[in-house]
């Protein structure tokens, strides 16, 4: 997901420039409305929508922070779960959370795993999210 | 509530430009500092500031995300509500957690309903905030 | 934390220009991938890493609102923990929320008390965290 192409494709867009701190775009800010679907091929079962932002945030590596909800309009779930939390590139795998849910996701609170799928430079990536929800209402 | 207007009655800014993508303000980022009052008469009794921003983020139609603080400090109630969410502005109602709370709010978690009460342009525009929530701790 | 210098030290940068509403830089967003110390002086032990962005958002006074994540990742501690709220400067202290947590920090939720440690002009300040938390799951 979150692929940057030309405006017919594209589902997201930078709207900061980096202030040039290193060369890993620090400071560029994305924001993003992209597709996700049930498995990695992007013509596969659509089951929701990713809203939100991320930005690059470090000067010798790429990480970054994301934050964003997934809506779900379908049959099986309406819905949305709402994300913040860093994404540690470097990492094979790493955690963000699940702060809050609505509709069919009433108060939902748990942990969303993040692994990366493909990196086609800077016009396409996608990302593997594996969510786990634990209710605390 | 969320009036962009001149300097002096602004309670607003946009820091970004919107890349071009479609013609409904994807990735115009605005940040608040707004008033809420306890009905939809800007001069009733104002009740709290609301603190943060929101974006658009969709190319095909008007759509938004928020992340903001609900600020409390009068002889009623004294502390915050975080909030984040999606603002899918086709619905006619549509919900956003509230993520976390202080001092009055202590620990609290809920939803917010927003439901729009009037949009006059690029100029002024007010949201019906109906806030439920419910304690976890 | 988050001193603002030459590319060498930098450890934040601002994204985007105030609009000019009023004197306190409100609009003005910076990114940030800061050290956090166990105690005020910032060569003392590093226990974790705070990723994420701040905003001015008054025209009248200095206040601001954060999003971030402490990433711990020592002997002592590995996992994150996610934080928004609002800053509000004028207080001596004023209370965000832990709104998730990962890794050690598993679903946990709380408060973290802001208190400004010391403030040198726009290079550089320092900010004093105590944080509170209270499982939920």
């Amino acid at each position: 997901m979150f692929g940057v192409d030309d405006v017919q494709n594209a589902t997201s867009a930078a709207v900061t420039n980096p202030p040039g701190l290193g060369n890993f775009k620090f400071g560029k800010l994305v924001i993003f409305d992209d597709p996700v679907t049930i498995d990695k091929n992007y013509q596969s079962e659509p089951v929701a929508r990713a809203q939100g932002f991320y930005f690059y945030d470090m000067k010798n590596d790429y990480n970054a922070w994301f934050s964003y909800t997934l809506v779900f309009n379908s049959t099986q779930h309406k819905g949305t779960l709402n994300i913040m939390g860093a994404d540690l590139m470097m990492e094979k795998t790493r955690d963000l959370s699940v702060v809050g849910g609505t509709g069919d996701f009433f108060m939902s609170r748990g942990i969303v795993t993040f692994e990366t799928d493909t990196f086609e430079g800077a016009k396409y990536f996608r990302v593997k999210m594996d969510i786990k929800l634990y209710d605390c209402y």
